[in-house]
């Protein structure tokens, strides 16, 4: 009986993934990773040269969903038969010999394969291999600090209503903001009612070729692709209480 | 003329540091690290075995400030004195040859090297690798993702005030506490008050030798080191609008 193993990728660039997910994915017979049709998959570039000559690979194709609402009850279906499929099949492999998938970022951090880890806890054993987060590959690449001493530091998905995107930043130190896209001008606006648009910097494909980092405000929503992040650092703020072991 | 090269090692596994941290560490013929006097220093045990022959080490020890209370202007003085020192000692190393600086988990979340990369960043060409976070290495002990969907993260020091402790923690989807040693009591009053100390895992040793993961509701006081770690899991928050690219 072999296991799943979900190998972290880190933020993009090959030689960010750790050691250990380097070794697993170079041992593997069996790989998988999600695409979108038609696409190489961020996750199979991230790994190219690294196979195993004789590694079977088995891609999870996204199903088309474009013309879907996101929140929609056919949307949601199509995926969880989707998930649903690939999750026996990776069992399938799994009895007899250990599965990798591949998983960009840090898988339990807003990872795809956790859909995939639902299914499959119970059934197969399981090891995740954690990995540099996109965001830290982000900040790392604006040459600042994002948080030092008591800094509090909030992760928030642009998706949110803009009052709450305004509320959270007005009240975090530090704060990244994740799935931009279309959602750029909510944020924007968002990040004016909070009175921290100017300190804003933008990050897009960090640590990767094409890599960009650039103050919001000189952005174009042209720009700004799904995958961007925007960071706000923290000041540092001092230590409240003087309890250290 | 060469660099200063923070080499981020992660949550604290040897094999989960970066193929980039490992490579610029074995070549490295000098490298520097933090410690407390007396001790070898968790950021050396984690390189043990990979460092090369010809290495000079440069043990950094803070110093001695057991006497003076954490928020005074002697500790102050003597941490400002202490890191001008070694920023100049550093400097000076690298007007011959690159000089790696190792950092636990991720050197821009939290790491100590930003004291020396304010004092450096304008006399010295610096590079920083990221690295796992010390988080990163707990949610995944845990075994359960910590993010996904519209989640909201926080991340917050346990030295904060207990108020301001249970109105962050009541706000947010997903949550990591850190500092924790002595601060535990005041961080179980917040969970509790905050209606969320059932769902709080500690994590001691993340990744590590002698690791633990349990409900924070099993663990006595003792058990609870400074850099241990308090996760509270999201529970994948819907995402709210419909927009996607």
């Amino acid at each position: 009986m072999g296991r799943i193993i979900c190998a972290g990728l880190g933020p993009g660039a090959q030689d960010l993934m750790s050691l250990r997910s380097a070794r697993a994915i170079g041992n593997a017979r069996q790989i998988a990773y999600f695409r979108k049709p038609g696409r190489k998959g961020m996750a199979r570039m991230i790994v190219e040269g690294m196979l195993h000559p004789e590694a079977a690979e088995h891609a999870m194709e996204y199903p088309v969903t474009t013309e879907l609402p996101f929140a929609s009850p056919e949307y949601r279906a199509l995926l969880a038969d989707f998930y649903d499929l690939w999750a026996d099949r990776l069992a399938a492999l799994a009895a007899a010999q250990d599965v990798v998938v591949l998983c960009e970022g840090d898988p339990f951090f807003y990872g795809s394969f956790m859909h995939l880890h639902a299914r499959l806890q119970d059934r197969v054993p399981i090891e995740i291999i954690p990995g540099i987060t996109g965001m830290s590959g982000c900040w790392t690449a604006t040459g600042l600090p994002v948080t030092w001493g008591d800094d509090v530091l909030t992760v928030l998905p642009a998706t949110l209503p803009e009052a709450e995107l305004a509320r959270r930043l007005a009240d975090s130190d530090a704060a990244v903001i994740m799935k931009i896209g279309r959602n750029l001008p909510r944020l924007r606006a968002a990040l004016s009612r909070a009175g921290r648009l100017e300190d804003a910097w933008l990050c897009i494909k960090g640590t990767m070729e094409g890599q960009r980092v650039l103050p919001l405000t000189e952005a174009g929503p042209e720009e700004c692709p799904y995958f961007a992040t925007v960071i706000l650092h923290g000041n540092g703020r001092r230590p409240m209480r003087e309890v250290r072991s």
